[in-house]
């Protein structure tokens, strides 16, 4: 599959879970929490798959119009630590690996470097959580940014 | 299905056709004919579900690169003339109707509307061929628009 068709397809994908699940809910009230979305884009097949980035950017703006994250949370490991959970995650429940996951280091190393360009640019929307840790650290972690917001039902103050 | 996902699968499919099948071909000195193209997806999303026309140019262009087409032919009958054909065509050869072909009459007049706007805003490239007449009156004005390009290779001059 060409990079094209897989970042116009994510997207597809993507407005359509906008549009029939996620509006709707928020209109309902209630928090929305994604893994992976708005950035992973622009992470994935711009930085990733070296699209130009403006393009990659007003596809994303059609697929979720003013849909747009409130707070969005970076994961970062190291490429060993990466690598090391990822090992011991299919020796203990294998899985298929689907094309991104195939993909070479190089990738994921453009994918890291876009993650990282996006939480520079917006430091006030994208926060960094140190994910070395165990779980219960990491979630502290999350906890501390999470809470002022969910005090404030969700929107940046 | 959502307008904007439709948008977004269309150029997919579209993405990849172009480098998997008419890239390639060109490239071999082979002259392409395509049955709905380029300026298909600014009738039908863009005039028909009305989708901001510069967003839909926009995913074209990122769909299509500079793979563009050196000629249209806008193959333009009356509405009746349409809705007839469509009729006989379905009691000699019954189909089932896409998502497109169930749209109403408001919609494929959209399109209609979408598809002058083009023709008139490049009629170097885009030719009006009157499809009122037989199959072999179609043929000759298509072919008098085609055998003078067909003359230099499929490029305009």
């Amino acid at each position: 599959m060409t990079a094209e068709a897989e970042l116009l397809l994510m997207n597809a994908s993507r407005a359509q879970l906008v549009r029939e699940v996620i509006r709707p809910a928020l209109s309902r009230g209630e928090i929305i929490v994604c893994d992976r979305f708005y950035d992973s884009t622009t992470a994935y097949q711009g930085y990733g798959r070296r699209l130009d980035l403006q393009n990659v950017r007003g596809i994303v703006d059609i697929a979720v119009g003013n849909t747009r994250p409130d707070l969005t949370l970076f994961l970062k490991v190291s490429p060993a630590v990466s690598e090391e959970r990822l090992r011991s995650r299919q020796a203990t429940m294998p899985f298929i690996r689907d094309r991104i996951e195939e993909a070479d280091r190089a990738f994921f190393e453009r994918v890291a470097k876009g993650y990282n360009a996006i939480a520079q640019a917006e430091p006030t929307r994208v926060k960094i959580i140190n994910a070395t840790g165990s779980v219960e650290e990491v979630q502290s972690a999350i906890w501390r940014v999470v809470a002022p917001l969910a005090a404030t039902g969700g929107r940046q103050t």
